[in-house]
Parts: C-alpha cells; structure tokens; sequence
C-alpha cells in the first residue's frame, strides 16, 4: 500500500461535505415513495439523524435546509439546537416547484404576479439565511416546458435574468447566490437552466458572488463533467456540488456508486484546480435519493466515498504526471493517475479515524450504536418527512 | 395534395387505438403531481373521459384498465356501463410497483412467499379478464436494482421464468401475455426486463400466446425503435404498442409531440410488417402522462397524430420505393419516403371525418362541447384518481 | 394548402446558405472511404459542382475553402474564377488535425514551437482571407486527449485562451473569429472545446467579433440544441451554423434527414431571435458528407432542406403563439406550432422558385441537365479530392 | 491488502486474452490515421509483436487474423512460425466493409451476385479456418443504410438470415459463427446487427455452433453491458467478447480504461454465470485502436487491465454476497461488490508473475528490452499495416 503523507491527511482533515436534510426524509419515484421505520417527522429529528453521520466520520460538520420544507418559527433556536449535536446550518435551498401556480414557471412565468411570488420566496429563503448565519442560497430552478411552443424560449431567459438580478440585490455580506443547472425533470423539453453555460451566463451578469453549482447527476448521457470542473474552477465560478450517482438520468445514488472512476477524476481536477485550498470558493454537498436503501447508512457511505476518493486524487504524484505530459508520453502519464485511482486508501483512512477517536469503520460503528433501533422504536405516529414536507 | 386513396381511408377506418384509464387521473413527477378540476375520482368517470375521445374521433373504441386502480366488484356491470357510453374494456395491466413487499422486487425476489404474491396478483388479473372478456395481460415489470451488487442479475432471470411461466400457465382461449421492456426507471442500475431482448427470450420460452410490448419510450438514447418494429413482426412476436413520445428518458409526452417523424418510421415499419392487415396480432395502445396539460384534449391529440401518422405512412409509394432500393438509389428512396411525410393530410382527414358523422376539427368540438366545464362543475370532492389510486 | 406571404417569400429570398467545398470530395468513415466517378481533383471543380447547385436551387452563392486542401497560389484569380461560375469565395477553414505534429495537440499543445506552427497556419488562413475577402476564419478544434492523465485539461485551456488571443489580434476590418465546438472525435476522452459554454467563454474574452459557430452534429445525445441557438443569439454570439443531422454521433447526414422536426425548432428559434433580421449576425453553412450518396443532388437536397423549413417557421403565427403561451394554454401553443410545421410548402416554393427562372424541382433539373455524367466522363485521372486533399 | 487465494490464481493461470492482429497496425479516426516507427508491414511482424505480449504476460497465446488483411499463400507455414514464437492463430475475422461493390450491403444486399460475393469471402474464411485449425468464424457486419427508405428494413433481415444459413452449414466440426453487433457505425441510421437481441435471434436460427459476440463499445450510451453477458450466458450463446473501452461511441480505447468499475462488473457477471468455467464457451479478446499511444504496451496494458479485473471479480466473497441479497441488505450486498473492486490486486498479480517466471512488471520490462527501438530501426521502408491492408 502506498503511504498517505501527512500533507494528505492533513488536507483530508480540512474537508468538509454538507448532508441536504432532506436526504433523511423519504424519496422514491413517480411510481412508489417507500417509507421505512425511524424516517424523521421534523427538522430536529433530521438534524439529529445527520449528526449521527458527522459523529461517526467527522467529515459533514453542517446540514443544508430546504424551504419551505424545513421552515421553523425561530431559526436561532434551532441553531442553537443543531450545535448542540455538533452541526451547523449550511446552504439555504429554495423551492419553486411545488406551488400550483409554479406549473408552468415560477421565475420565469409570463405572469408578473406569479414571478413576484417566487422573487418572494427567495427572499424569504435570504431572511432565514440572515437568520441562521447561512453563506449561500442555492437556487435550482425547476422551471421549463413540456411541449415544442409551449413558451418562448428567450423571453423565458430574459424574464430569468430579471428575477435572478432582483434576488441577487437583496443578498448582503457575504452572501452567495449559487445558480444550479439541470438538463431535465421535471420538465422535457426545455429547462430554463439546462446545462453550465446557461448557469455561466447568468451568474457572470449577476455579479461576483454569483456563482455555479455543479450537481453531477445533472447532464446529458457522456458528458465529461470533470471538464466542466476545471473549466469552472478556472473561471472563478465553481461555488459548489451536488454530489450523486448515475447510470442513466438524475438517478440520485449514492455518490461514487455509479462511476467511481469518474469520481475520482472529478476530484482530481478539484485538487488540480485548487479547489481545496484556503479560500476556495468551492462548497461539497450531497444530494441523493435513497430509496431503497438506509438512509443514515447511506449518507454515512456517501461521504465516506468522497473522502476515499479525495485520498486518492491527493495520491496522485502531479509532478511526475506533469513531466509525462510534457513528454507526450500517454500511456505513461494514464499509468501515473491509475495508480493513484487503484490504490487502496482504506486501511490509512481507518488509522487516521482512530488518531482522531473517530471510528475506524464509521458503518459497524453505526449498526453497532443501536441507533438505528432507537429512531424506529421513538418515531412512531407523524408524518414521515419527504420532499412534500 | 397527395390525394388519400379510398383503399387508405378503408385501412384507416379499422384502426382502433386503446386508451389507457390512467391517462384521464392526474399524473406527475417525483416532484410534483398537479392536479385539475375535473379529474376522475372513479373508474366509472374515467370510462365517461375515454368515451368522449372515441365519440369524437372514432378512433379509441376500447379502454385499458389498471389492477388494482381500476378494481371493482363486478366487471360485468362495468363492462355494460361502458357499452353503453359506446366503449369497451381492453388491456389488463398489473401493478406490482406500489406494494411496500415489492420494494426489492416481485415476480423476481428472492423470497418465495413474494414472488407467489405477485402470482397470484396476476392470477387476480386473469380473472378480471375472464370477467371483461379482456384479450391481453400485459406486465410491465418493474423489478431491478439500484446498486451493482444488490441483486444477483442471473438468479433474478430464473425467477422471473418461472414465475412468468405459472403465469402463462394460467391463461385460456385467446388470452394472451404481453411482456414489456423499459431500460430504467423505477430502478437506475438493473431492470430485469431492460430490452427487447430479454423480453423476446421469455416470450419464446412460453409459447405461442405470448408477445413482446414496445414502449416507445423505453429505450436508450439513440435507439432505431422501427427497427426493432421491423424485427419483432419479422420474429411473430410484435403484441402491442404503448405509445408516447420522449426527449430524454420516459418523458411519456403526447405521442409524436417529440419527434413525429420518428413515429412516422414507426409507423411505415407496421404497414410494411403487415402490423395493420387482417389477424395482425398488433395492438395499439397509449400510455402518456398529461403532466400539465389538459387530459382529454390531450389524449384527442394523441390519437389523432396516431391516425395522421398512419396516413402518412400507407401514402408511400411502396412500388416506387422497393424500385429506388433496387437500384441503389439513396437519394431517391429517402425522397420516396419524405414525399408522403411532407404530405399534409388534415384536410382529406377532416373530410373522411365528416363523411362518417365525426366532428371535423374534434378538439374544437370537444372545446365547444362544454364537457370540460361540467366534469370540473359536478366532480367536486373525493379524491381525484392518479397512480396511486 | 396554407397560403405562403410575399413577406415570407421575401425573407426566403435573402436567405443564403454556404457550401463547404469539401462536401464534393470523397468523405467517408475509419472503414472505408468509397470514391465516386466524377469527383472533383481540384478546388476549380469543387467550385464548379458547388455552382451547380446554386444555378439551380439560387440559395448557395458562397463556397467554403479548407486551408490546406484548397489552397492555390493566386486567389484574386480563383475569386474571379469563382465569379463566373456565379459564386463566392466565403468562410476560411483551418485545419490543425492532419499533421504529424498534431497528434497530441496544436494550439493547446505543451510544445510552444508547435502551438506556433499552428498560430502561424492561422496567420496563413487570415492571409487568405484578406485575399479573398472572406469575413470569417472559422476553427474547429480538433484537439483532446484519449485518455484520463494524458493531458492538463486546465493548462490546454490556458494555452488555447493564448492562441486564441494571438490569432484573434491579427483579424483586421470586418474580419471575424467564429470558434466551433464538438464533444467528441477525433479525440475521445477529452476535446478542448467541447460545449457552447467552452466556446462563449472563449469568444468573450477575445472581443466584440469572435462568435460561437453551432455544428448541430456536435452535442451529446439528447441536447435541446434550439435551446442553445435562442441563448447564443440572446448573448449576441451565434455567428453561424454548420448544418447536417444525426441519429448517434457525429454522423453528418443531409440537414434534416435525421430529425426534422428539429431543424424546424433550430430554424423557428432563429427566426425568433433575430437572426435572419438585416444585420443579423448569424451565417448559415453546410457542413456534411456524403460517404454513399450523391454529392451534387446530396447538397442540393440540403439546401432545399433548410429553405422548406425555414419557410415552415416563418409560417408560425407567432401573434397567435404568444397569446396561447401567455394564457398558459399548452396544448394550443403547442398546435400553433405544430400546424405551421405539418404545412405542406412545397408547392409555393416551386411557384416562388419558378417565378425567378430557377427549376420548379432543381433535383429532377439536375438529373436532366447530364451534368453528372459529364463530370464522370471528365473528370478521369488524377486524385479525386477528399479529406486528406 | 485482501490475499489472492491459490484458487483464484489457478484460475487467473487459465484465462486466455487473444490478440488482434490489426492492434499492431495503424488505426485512426476519419480525420486522420497517424503512423508510428516500428509498425509492422507483414502479417508476420504482427506476430512477432504479440509475441512480445505474450512473452511478458503469458496471457496472450494466440491472435486473432482479419481477412483479407493477414491472407497468405500458406497457412501452416505462418501457424508454423508463430508456433516457433509461442503463439498460436485464433478467430478468424471476416472483412465486408472494404470492397466498393458492398458500399450498399454485403450479406444483406438486394443483388444476389453481391450477397454471393460476400457468401464466398466467408467460405475463403472457412478454408482458411481449415488450414490453421481456428474455431471461430467471427462475422461483424458492416451493412446497414444512411437515411430512412434508403433500404427495406425487413428485406435486409430476411436476406441477411439466408446469407448467415450458407455460411453456417459450410462449418464442420468444432467449428463456430460468432455473430457480432453494433448499434452504429460505419452506417448512421439502420445496421442489420444493431443489438444482441438480434444476433440472439439469428445465432438460434442457425444452430448449436453458433454464437452472439458482445464487443463492450458498441451498444447505446447507458446500456447495462453486465446485464447482456448475465443473460446471454443464461441462454447459452455468449461465444466471446471483443474488448475496449469507450466514454462516448466506438471509441475502442484500451480495455478498462474509460470506466474500470464497469469492467469488474462484466467479469463478475462471467465469473457468475460459469464463463471461466472448464468447457465454457466464452472467449476473450480485445479489438482496440492504438491511435495515438504506442501500439505494443498499449496491447501489454490492456491483458494486464482484464487480468487484474478477473482477480478482483474473483475476490468476490460469493457466499457472503448472496447471503445480503438473500436479506435484502441493499447497501451490505454492495459493499461487499465493492470490496473485491477496491482491493489492490497487483501487488499479488507481480508476485505470481515472478513465481511463472514472467517480469514482474510487464511494461517496464517491455521498455528495458529495447523491442521498440529495434523494430523501428529495422522496420524501414514497405507499407505500414492498418486498417486497409
């Protein structure tokens, strides 16, 4: 096994993976939501079922909010109760897809009133955000059509630009507007935010603390998303990830279930990229469906797969690769990064765990914890949250 | 214009293309399902939106139905109710997506006790066909996985053999399996029917009774979908058609709103396939989401695009065509076939229409009906019919 | 038959739609080229074929020249020559795949003596242009990588944003930068323009007369590309397009064989946005092979292609399109649309064409004017051009 | 580092990768084949270079011959001489893509002298199979159409099946057809193979001796390869694989590089299914282009990826996995996959090599031992092989 240096480790011990809350809640298909036991009722219970995550690994210190699903009457109490279980309050995430009158846009609706409304909503999303301390309001708009003139293509982006420019005046400070792109669902024929260069386009017109979130379920079949990367890093508008997995569409796995050699080279190019050096701009966050599966399990794999991978893209000898490109040797250089990628970095993983009193096996130690057991044997009676609650 | 032939128009009056109950409730994504005035609440109000497609077009004589959404005590009832508002009951269609047992799979799992269940779900099926006098038993199977490793994929394939053939055993007379394929969805790394293929291989193993169902919106990207037509009417296996129409994925849109000339292919391909003679064991059916447009115009749409699609279709001069294959003629072949898709055939339609006592432009008599207004007016409360009921 | 206005008829006639030079070559794929009687040997020939399609269809005055395999010494000389003929000399093509030294690069190549070699062939094409007085250098990047490793994808954008800014400061007058795109092949793992976004990053940076060209062969599958055309002409950036159709790659079929339905979006966006207004920026061109059909009667059928459909989009009643999208009446938009589409234009474009002199059916003319066999039985000896000439 | 047992390395001792003779010729793409030093011009320099791969890894004992592109006068000279390097000759490829006359079709051509033509290059395939003693006739068909109505769809299947009956019963003895598909390429819009469901359906028309050929890049973006081979080792016709890689088309990259978690999924599913069992039908080989990496070491590379892969397949605990299937332990029963994929196997692999007497780092032996640098000195002058000769 190859050593992991202590510039690694060191590195590693930097990194931080934001858990969506809603990632604890129930998620499925149009066909079947299925519901399992111990599934949290509110936005505590949520917190605390990501805190068992941030316990056992030490890698997801903060928990992104959905509004209005986990709006709360005092958002300073619930901080407050988020510290107390070792986490903080992240990324504040809107929703404008869920509203009857969003149906055929909210942004971008023809209709000033509606498109008010949702300018609203985000507004709302900044009060909590001014509330909990929170940098970045993300925006992934759901907005689009179904049907070939259905809308008007342009004058949907134009009325866009107008919302967006309306909400990005109302952040303050260090405030963030991270403008997510998606190439379909829920709508399929057009998206109003379908690919990075329309996310591009927007954000470089709002201002500088606009920037581009980056899910990587979110493209067309055999886009090569580690390009995307370290073209945005190299622009300056990498503000975040929605990490996940996929073999076909937005899929939602488990990230590095699907591709975990693309994984990899996704983080090679944020490390090449410097996207995990002091002051990045650059945010990790997941975003999954676990419908199947556990979900605490889930999110603890998840990050845990990030971090392998991470590992393995700070292994890469960059001065030897750099040499090989320079000599125009391929297979040499290819050799050089699959070393790296088929390097099993888990047994040092598991040391570095134990020297910071972090389990050496994050899901024993889960399965071991009763935890599990406990949430299903409380939680009874409610209504399991899910992405209607 | 091309005029449309009498031998065109006779062909054309023969052509029936069944509705399927569940296009008339409300529809979705995994984000949001919107809701309208007027949605069904029952079975019965389901008939009476499918009644009024087929009343202005002629076109959709018969109705699919949805077990268990569509159960009721007694079919014979059902079947008079609907023959008197002048359609009948067609298609039986499993369902073994929404029970919580099903979560890992149905005809598949690897508990026996499951699988059984899932039997004798579709013996409950074969009896509501023994009832209707319905023909088909179609299974779309949505049984697969989420993560390699999950499911064992060969022991899944024997499971599903043996189930399907209990199945099959069941059936009498003219009743008939019809097994359909889809390459993801609800599942993102296995389904166990993902093509063609597959579905082809069990049909054989279990007899002559027993068809392959094409979706057309159940393939990979870039998939020849005529081809595949051609094939499986080459092989004796073609059943019937779900049709719709995609961008992306399962977009299940109005069939041919995507890509028309596509559908056209299609179409061309069950002409020249004999899909439309005498005895041709193809059925056609739709199977779409009316996410946000209205439902019953939408489903008048979508036959009449059927109907104008096959039009176009039986206008290829085939003589010529064959001629211009013959002869290595590229450019004159294709032209052959462009000549009859370029033809604009709503005028000599309208006119047969009329020459049948059908309303000429059936979507402005549909909207000059006023039955959109009375269903919203008179079905009030309840809960309005959508996949889960 | 819809009527056709004088106002779209005169529109239709300003519309002209370049020839690549080499669509009369021979192109074929990695497994076979095959060659055909009467292939042009010389730029002259080319030039000759690509007069005949525009005496007979009025729509093709310019040609397209690909530098190296259409250089000559003198091009006042080929100008003039070109100008009895009744065409143009326009868009100048560089050509960075087909030397030795590319291999592994050219403009974002490691080595700086070969990044200038490609500069300079650059400065040789805007030589051309000021002698030809051809507007635009387009450049097609054929540069990636295989494999993941092989290359800095960070450091080949910053050496190609360098080269870029080298050639674009030696542009003089009216002279413009048009910069293609393509997500794959030659190069399969990486291309250092792989996307729109890529493009128009680059474009912007160089100034006001570099502009994004759109190959509508070149995006992944499942890319709405009237998306893109609507946002590139809102940005001010769509300089031109390099037409041809596909079903799975880059397959470089006749414009609107594959799909269309599509070119009909393409072009109505076009028309929405101002494109084919006076002043418009947008340049339209073919860019195909044809590997087994004719290539006269295959360029011929192209253009005409691209006229019946842009007649269809302007046939939209855009009024009455606004007004449905406004009131949020999806069907009815959509059926504006589609009624415009399924118009039969064939026959007021023959009127139009005959009230100009040109043939009423320029592919039958073609076939009748012997001009094919002419060229085969002269054109006997020497090397018939192709991608490599 | 997980241990390798002495099962799985006596199983590995079995595995058998055959070499394409065309891997050490020049390959490209349509825009440009780029040559290199030292690359052979006889069939014998071809052999004599996988000679070298399997001299260093012991994994290559035979390589695969195209017709007519390795055609000699004697057979059992050039079996002879390969027998001295201590290679053997394997599959034998058929070629119906490089003769104008099957520019339109080949096997499936309207002109019966032409399918005759194609019929009798595969009876020479066969007499050349009884010469060198191969078992395999592999048939990849080229044929299909550019542009819709260009060829009768149906008419090309039947054709294509009588075509496939003649050949088949010219076989004798242990002799085998293996049908291989593609979805495109070198055509764009039908292939007459398109999928396996296809050559699934003539390889059973045919008889016992014949078999589907699954290459890994040709199938549609997103398909489930594993799946394929699960099933067709079910249905008992998997008879060999072509292996390469691919991120976007055919790229045919070196085996595994492009997605090496999918990879160890298809050797998992081999292994499952009995493909590497005494007496099983599969066999493997690669078929990839070397366009712009070294052809040799691209070849040693690409045996060691299959190898290290079949290891961590092997490593799977079988027994544990289907316990958590059996449990519907979703995330227990990948993990447990993902275990054997994450283990690194090549520090044992080097062990064993070195216990066989094989270097224990193949590549770096094939770089000491001068090989390259010799045959480019002595390799001077004739023609270079590639895909035309």
């Amino acid at each position: 096994m190859t050593e992991i240096s202590t510039t690694i480790l060191d590195t590693l011990a930097t990194q931080a993976i934001e858990l969506p809350s809603w990632a604890f809640g129930n998620a499925g298909t149009r066909f079947k939501v299925f519901s399992s036991p111990g599934t949290p009722r509110t936005v505590r219970e949520k917190l605390a079922d990501a805190a068992q995550v941030n316990r056992l690994t030490g890698l997801a210190p903060t928990v992104a909010l959905h509004i209005p699903w986990d709006l709360v009457d005092d958002y300073a109490e619930l901080a407050s109760y988020a510290g107390d279980l070792g986490v903080g309050l992240g990324t504040i995430n809107s929703n404008t897809f869920q509203d009857d009158e969003y149906k055929l846009g909210s942004l971008t609706h023809t209709d000033p009133r509606i498109r008010q409304k949702a300018i609203d909503h985000h507004f709302a999303c900044i009060d909590v955000m001014d509330a909990t301390g929170s940098q970045d309001l993300k925006i992934w708009l759901p907005d689009g059509t179904n049907y070939p003139g259905q809308g008007d293509i342009r004058g949907r982006q134009d009325r866009l630009a107008d919302s967006l420019s309306k909400i990005y005046a109302r952040l303050s400070g260090e405030q963030r507007l991270v403008l997510e792109y998606k190439i379909f669902e829920p709508h399929f024929y057009t998206m109003d935010v379908p690919d990075w260069g329309t996310s591009y386009a927007h954000v470089t017109a709002l201002g500088e603390r606009a920037f581009v979130c980056l899910d990587t379920g979110h493209h067309a079949p055999s886009t090569n998303i580690e390009f995307i990367v370290a073209q945005l890093l190299r622009l300056g508008r990498l503000g975040s990830f929605d990490f996940n997995s996929r073999f076909y569409a937005d899929d939602d796995l488990i990230v590095g279930a699907a591709d975990p050699f693309q994984l990899f080279r996704i983080l090679f190019e944020v490390v090449r990229g410097g996207g995990l050096d002091d002051g990045s701009p650059v945010r990790f966050m997941l975003d999954q469906c676990h419908n199947i599966e556990d979900k605490i399990p889930g999110q603890i794999r998840s990050v845990l797969n990030v971090q392998e991978m991470t590992a393995r893209a700070l292994l890469v000898d960059r001065e030897a690769l750099t040499a090989a490109q320079d000599a125009g040797d391929v297979l040499g250089a290819n050799a050089i990064l699959m070393d790296a990628f088929y390097t099993d970095v888990r047994p040092a993983l598991a040391q570095w765990r134990e020297s910071r009193g972090l389990p050496t096996d994050p899901l024993a130690a889960y399965a071991d914890s009763g935890y599990g057991k406990q949430i299903a044997d409380e939680r009874v009676g409610g209504t399991q949250a899910g992405w209607g609650a």
